[in-house]
């Protein structure tokens, strides 16, 4: 496994690939990876003749109140687990790498989709992953390209991008990996103490439990409230509760197949999770 | 030559270079092609073994007031021109073919660069001539693509798009094609009357006027001032006359090389030309 720093090194290091005409893998990470990322890694390992994985901690996607600063860099500890998960290439840039000194003019924005869920508290969020998206899959240019679940609306995000700018490539999304007790699992999961860490499984306590009652019939407004009332109950401050239909149209009842969205903090860690819940009749 | 009117066709068309990893070479133009498109695909001729030539009048870089519909399309005499001039393949896809009929949500703004000259009374187009750059970008996926330099402002949009978002390829930009008295070459000169045409090259002779008087030591904002007095007796209604760094940037004295930009109206038709002006000292 190599671990490249600049573009001209990839482009060097894919080159021989490329020439063969092999097929590249792509895993966008920010780094300080979980088993979550390398369930990406592995499904790429399966698909795919060379496996490229980017850790870059986008300083764009983070607002001015978030954690960029504090975002975890762990870079050692990233690569060993890398290699064993069968990555080929780490891809690893400056900040001064993927944004150069002079200042970027060029904005992408993708509309509608990004205008509620985490796009409502987290403005210009999906700006920054749209621009940083596109500017590696254009340095890498794979033929596929992994993502997480768990960020249901970046994935969903991405896809239009790819779509509506005929980025050549496919876009591959895979589910949310949990830990045992049914936490999905995040970089940010580390910044819960002991006891919040042992709060937070209830997130997905309480979306398999609105799954229940959705298939028992009960209204989804009032699913909905449950949800919410359950997660304050257990202490977390609830940012959304929410349901929509796999493309993030807005749904008011269980009459088709539908994505439940919870985004919650415990103390000052915002979790996100959801759930999709089949419709049959 | 080939014509192929679907991605999918002139991905199978241009797949054989691909594999061989030939040098591709693009010209995006929206047809009613003159000797200035030619020229542009001449260059590409003498850089790349294959060259593509797309023609697509984009309708998302039009305002609801511009010339969209009366565009002239004459698909069949610029297959003829192209043939000759040593195009291999001419892209011709229709509207739903490039946006095809879902909503497009994603757009693309470069800032700053756009925000006057043509940008102030054009708004949105460059955000539709970048949005439609990088889709062909990203379909044609060329070496080098060539844009002529009458169009500046677009030039200028189109290599900051590219730096910023680091798309695989290089810009070339080709020097103005002119009429024996001087008039830029345009499809839209096209919509003149015998007698505008015969007062369009003013734009030309204004210019190099103003480069002459600024090399004799004349003050810029004087200059500027000749310019507009001297197109608005010749019966034009100037929209604007400016002076720019190569880099668009604002300039005040003749210190530095500079372009000149004018944009005028002869009757209903909007021309537009610009002249660099070198300093020495």
């Amino acid at each position: 496994m190599k671990t490249e720093v600049t573009i001209q090194g990839l482009s060097a290091s894919l080159n021989p690939a490329r020439t063969a005409r092999k097929i590249i893998g792509f895993v966008p990470t920010m780094g300080n990876l979980h088993e979550g990322h390398l369930n990406l890694v592995r499904e790429a390992r399966k698909l795919c003749d060379v496996v490229v994985v980017s850790i870059f901690v986008n300083p764009i996607q983070f607002g001015p109140n978030e954690d960029f600063e504090n975002y975890p860099r762990t870079l050692e500890q990233d690569s060993h687990l890398l290699a064993d998960a069968g990555c080929d290439i780490i891809f690893a840039p400056s900040v001064e790498q993927m944004y150069g000194s002079q200042p970027r003019l060029t904005n992408i924005s993708v509309g509608k989709i990004t205008d509620d869920l985490c796009g409502k508290s987290r403005p210009g969020h999906f700006d920054g992953v749209a621009v940083v998206v596109t500017k590696l899959f254009n340095i890498v240019q794979p033929n596929y390209a992994f993502f997480g679940q768990k960020d249901y609306q970046q994935l969903a995000v991405i896809r239009q991008l790819v779509r509506d700018l005929n980025l050549p490539l496919e876009v591959i999304g895979v589910p949310i990996t949990r830990a045992a007790d049914g936490l999905a699992l995040s970089s940010r999961n580390g910044y819960l103490s002991t006891e919040e860490r042992q709060l937070a499984p209830s997130i997905y306590q309480s979306l398999k439990n609105a799954e229940l009652e959705l298939q028992q019939g009960q209204a989804l407004s009032q699913v909905l409230d449950h949800v919410k009332s359950q997660l304050t109950q257990a202490g977390l401050v609830v940012e959304y509760v929410e349901a929509r239909t796999p493309e993030l149209q807005a749904v008011h009842e269980f009459n088709q197949s539908l994505v439940l969205f919870v985004a919650a903090k415990l103390g000052n860690t915002r979790l996100i999770d959801n759930l999709q819940v089949n419709y049959s009749h």
